[in-house]
């Protein structure tokens, strides 16, 4: 009780700053008293903070007036995909401390029998379940009911290492220095069982059945970072988080953001919170079916990713720079580059590719406009610097397709976020948790520090 | 403040029925005092009584139990689809007082230019926002702000007397005799905006920016009945809203109900309420785009409801009995049983088309399940008596494209609703709006009859 009741403080004052304990009374309907007591404990905690007497156009006495105190903690959000990781740390009031993105081909990782024909052989679903390589490590876990976790388990080691590498490289870092970290949280692109913390199946990174947060967990635990609390969730769902918190459509309630990587997903907002579904597999825009062909990375067919991912973008826009197989690692923000360059210099055949791309994006979009009538659907990662020229085909087949008039008031844009949404909207889930007293408040401040002006 | 509470206690009487006072403050969190007055409130009002003491294995003194009165009060459902109304009323148990159904053109009524080719020209978008006929009535209401809704107000007014006459019918039906009448809910299978009551766009109907809330209000004032709310909302909604409160997957809280007439379209339910949308347009499966045709009568292509509604599947399963043009009236449940008897003597050609057609369906569901990874999804209307047919390709087209492991859990079942879901749902909710104090307590029962026992 008493920790919701923190939070509940701890969101007034986010919300109302600058803002008296009186103020927070009136908000939160605790009464004076409890909010004194309970302000008293988050500035112990070094949450919030005084800033001086109250402005003088208030009428009254003046108080004291709150806000939060951005010096104490930081939230931490990782983002792994085909070809690079994230990482994102935030303060309290969700202010980015740091950014950082490597180039890391985690799709390929881990698998020594790497070549284009093997690597488009095994892309089929059938395929995926046999061990691939006489390479391949044993899993520590291979009590995991999967047909054969090893191989998965390979593929997924390297990137789980290099993200034990980034969180200690990055807690280390000087500009988190005196701060305590809240959590550290993961985004995947695939199916995230989040409350067992597993990768059900990532079909890109070729990672099913992977306990992720089990062995990140042991890897920190080998670093004394054991004890932080670790989330790891799908990246659409947290990229919609981050567009909720702090994209420039930010609280629109009824939002869905998509992925633009070699896969798509959807994160979607509904009141504000992520519709998740009975098993947390909702969101899978990628692979609704909209065609017979091509045959897409999850072993189907005519999958939306498969038609308008940055994979079948650049295969088509840029196939002297991309060979046989699928395109991972740093050569997709290359041919994505290309890409953007051919097309302002007005290549036809480029041009034809993009519209054609964001036609298929628009079919994919009109359907979750049809079944969800949102206020605004958002384009991210790769989808951004190619918007100009996938918006207007998008948008056209949204207005042919989309029943309900002027699209049901959905606005559609390229999210402002770029390539950090997914890990930006882990971190903020976190401060989200302390929010709402899902997570424990940081240890308290030594006294002589608490509470201080600056 | 007040009726709240009364709705608080209400729903517990429900849930926990027979119980004590004592057992209703427990669940309420309300104080025992608060308890006893709110309930001699309800017993005022009929809407709760007692049943006498305790049963004996109950410890400590026995005290009186409560239960629902299921005497006082009735809800009605309306529902109007392209071949048919429905009517539905339920008590506050929502046990079934009487269903009728009536046969009704209600696409082709209003329309006297009425022939197989004038119709399947109307069937375009732009073709529909233009006067098509001399003997169009004038619209009442001609400030109304769509480009022609004379047309589509000719169209709908026969419809719309047809339900007033229906209402009055059954508030004068002995079954309903000495019930007070909660009020009327209409479902209407198109855009709807609800919170206007205004039929946005029904493409089955023709009927497009039509107040019908305002319009059978207008009708029932005359009959001195026009003080009774009135609700309108989606077919899909209200047929999801009844599989929650009494189907035989009901209390799933993320379920998904299909209609299955002449349109398809979809009511989502996440935790157990609608999912609605910005505007309230949620749901609109029937046009999301499967293919690139044939032509649906939204006047675009390959909408789904184009290759697996009901219209389409007879056309091709007894093409000898439905002539060109739309398939309305009593033809479809003509058609829809012929196709049943072929069928189920085995003629090749009809099991090839409802295989095709359940494929096409499975596609189309294959995309909500994706996106939205609901516990169940329900198929309803004519998809009923077509579910031995329909449902093996339909699965077998699930299982080949939901990316989550085992269909993400997902069962797909036929209704056991059957036609009258939507009204059935439609009384429902005024029901749940009376346990959540949206609406007022009927009148007191005369002192005399108040809470007696039977």
């Amino acid at each position: 009780m008493r920790e919701s009741n923190l939070g509940l403080v701890l969101r007034a004052v986010r919300e109302n700053a600058p803002c008296s304990r009186a103020d927070v009374a009136a908000v939160t309907g605790l009464t004076k008293a409890t909010v004194s007591s309970l302000v008293a404990d988050l500035m112990a905690h070094g949450l919030v903070r005084e800033t001086g007497a109250a402005p003088e156009r208030r009428v009254g006495r003046p108080g004291v007036m709150l806000a939060l105190d951005g010096r104490r903690i930081a939230a931490v959000g990782l983002e792994v995909n085909v070809d690079y990781l994230t990482v994102v740390a935030v303060d309290l009031m969700e202010r980015e401390l740091l950014s950082r993105q490597v180039p890391f081909d985690a799709g390929a990782a881990g698998d020594s029998s790497r070549s284009a024909a093997a690597r488009d052989d095994s892309r089929s679903a059938a395929a995926r379940a046999e061990p691939r390589s006489a390479a391949a490590r044993p899993d520590p876990r291979s009590a995991a009911a999967r047909p054969d976790p090893r191989s998965a388990a390979a593929r997924a080691e390297p990137a789980t290492e290099r993200l034990a590498a980034l969180v200690r490289e990055t807690l280390a870092d000087p500009l988190l220095s005196g701060r305590t970290v809240l959590g550290i949280s993961v985004a995947v692109p695939g199916l995230v069982d989040s409350p067992a913390g597993v990768v059900t199946d990532a079909p890109n990174l070729r990672w099913s059945g992977f306990p992720l947060r089990d062995r990140l967990r042991a890897l920190l635990d080998a670093a004394g970072l054991g004890a932080l609390p670790l989330l790891v969730d799908n990246d659409a769902n947290l990229g919609a988080v981050a567009e909720y918190r702090s994209g420039h459509l930010a609280h629109t309630p009824d939002l869905v953001y998509l992925t633009g990587e070699v896969g798509i997903g959807a994160g979607v907002l509904v009141n504000g919170r992520p519709l998740r579904g009975s098993r947390g597999f909702g969101g899978e825009i990628g692979h609704i079916p909209l065609a017979r062909r091509p045959r897409c990375g999850c072993g189907r067919y005519g999958c939306l990713e498969a038609l308008a991912g940055v994979q079948a973008i650049v295969r088509r826009t840029v196939p002297d720079l991309v060979p046989a197989g699928p395109v991972t690692g740093s050569l997709v923000a290359t041919a994505v580059a290309a890409t953007v360059e051919r097309a302002r210099a007005g290549d036809a055949d480029v041009l034809h590719a993009l519209s054609r791309a964001g036609g298929w994006l628009g079919r994919g979009v009109a359907t979750v406009v049809n079944l969800l009538n949102p206020r605004a659907v958002l384009l991210g990662g790769y989808f951004v610097p190619l918007a100009p020229w996938l918006l207007p085909p998008c948008t056209a087949e949204l207005d042919a397709h989309v029943i309900a008039p002027d699209r049901g008031g959905c606005q559609v844009a390229a999210s402002t976020l770029g390539l950090t949404a997914a890990a930006r909207g882990g971190a903020a889930a976190l401060v989200d948790a302390l929010d709402t007293g899902r997570l424990p408040l940081p240890p308290p401040l030594p006294p002589t520090t608490a509470g201080t002006t600056p």
